[in-house]
């Protein structure tokens, strides 16, 4: 018989992506599904599920897989928002720099955007991830992918990124006019440390993590304007999706309605319908 | 037959510790060889032993072990100086952490230490590896230690060091005294990138590496003041060492006339006699 329950007052503990053993509780993955947009029934219906089957030592990842799976099966455009953040971590074997996800999100927020950027400073040559601009702003932005959940982007990180920017912000550049650097940007797919969020705030940095801020963090992001990297939809082989983000097609709604791209793929005309339907019910499009 | 010189004009391209392939050339080993205090008829001898034996792809850790092997009949105390630089590697697994090395140094050169500190800066707590002071400087030192030759101490780290320091440094703390920290090391046993030598010299930082700057660098650092890791010494067997660098033994100084210490290692009165002579040949003392 496994190892159910085996502590008193039902205490079950999970493998969390870090390592650690933490209690499991319902209320941690209920309010996931809900924030994925299930409803009470389904959420309840599903947790009611999970909770029969969990045993001490189950990893966050298994449990998320599961859940996943009784979600698909309830309602297939809630169940993608809730493996968006897989969909993220995906990025990074197929070989597609984050930053260019990061750069495709800024433009469609409105910026003008440059990826891999050398730029020198009073004392050094850096290398910047993105430059994003519009008629207000100019800022350099640290886009940092880890392909592990569970790590945290910690202070080291945030202080390299102040230095380079203290190096960059007496000189002026041509981005729109010439001018100085006026923001400082971190952009991560991890959680940052607390100690990491204290800095970063007292030095007026923009910190966007996966769900750091509470409003407006990359999840949000994403949400908001539809912006989905394609390895969300599952109507998409693992190869399909590969072969897009080869060509440098990252967001879904760039298949919308792109018959030719979605056909060049060797997908027959009802298929090609299929995607489109996922990518308007995932992106809301 | 072995692949000897394959290539015109007697090239043979031998492996580097970062895994790059590179010219070997006779100039750069006689230059160590010399620079460890062997004499120019001993370092000719052993060239020439060593280029009779090359072959394409041999790594230059074999070669440096080859040489040593060469040097030690001929030269027992220039031999040991010449693996200095193993030696500090070595107190990577023996679980010495090179902050207590670095630590030790800097005792020997008349500064007040601790290490692992924890300080308040204006926006975050900060470990500091060593924090060191005398009447004039008060100083943080960060302790860089790789376990690797071959890698190189890059942009990222000397800009957190620098990003840390700004942010202790306007605050005051109690070292012998009541004042702010007024210099900001990095001491580390690799060789640092050009970038980063270029930006710690705009920024005022102090800079020791392994063979930075051309003088005051690590190996002289511990040449000039006879203060090898007890790693050098050619007669203690790795257990022998391991036992002293768990009782927080370090220096090799620390051991000379030793007696009750080196006998509780188990070795007999000619062995102590040994011990200490080596230790006078090689530390100079």
């Amino acid at each position: 018989m496994p190892l159910a329950f085996p502590i008193t007052n039902g205490m079950v503990r999970i493998l969390k992506a870090g390592g650690q053993l933490e209690e499991f509780k319902q209320e941690k993955l209920e309010r996931s599904l809900l924030k994925a947009g299930a409803g009470r029934t389904i959420a309840s219906e599903i947790i009611g599920h999970i909770e029969r089957e969990l045993k001490e030592g189950m990893s966050t990842s298994q449990i998320y897989k599961h859940a996943f799976f009784l979600l698909e099966k309830k309602d297939k455009p809630v169940a993608t928002r809730y493996s968006l953040r897989r969909a993220i971590l995906e990025l990074g074997p197929s070989g597609f720099p984050f930053e260019d996800f990061v750069s495709e999100i800024l433009r469609e927020k409105g910026f003008t955007t440059e990826v891999d950027v050398t730029l020198k400073g009073e004392c050094a040559k850096h290398e910047i991830d993105v430059v994003a601009y519009n008629e207000n702003k100019l800022m350099m932005v640290e886009a940092k992918f880890h392909n592990e959940l569970g790590i945290k982007t910690d202070l080291k990180t945030i202080l390299y990124v102040k230095a380079r920017f203290d190096d960059i912000k007496p000189l002026t550049f041509n981005y729109g006019g010439v001018r100085a650097f006026n923001e400082n940007w971190i952009i991560t797919n991890t959680k940052f440390t607390e100690s990491t969020i204290g800095y970063g705030k007292c030095k007026n940095m923009i910190m966007i993590g996966w769900n750091y801020p509470g409003k407006g963090n990359l999840q949000d992001m994403i949400e908001d304007s539809g912006l989905h990297p394609l390895t969300c939809l599952s109507s998409l082989s693992q190869r399909q999706k590969g072969e897009l983000l080869r060509k440098g097609i990252v967001l879904c709604r760039k298949l919308k309605d792109n018959y030719q791209e979605l056909e060049s793929l060797g997908i027959k005309k009802g298929g090609v319908d299929e995607v489109n339907k996922e990518i308007g019910l995932v992106c809301g499009l």
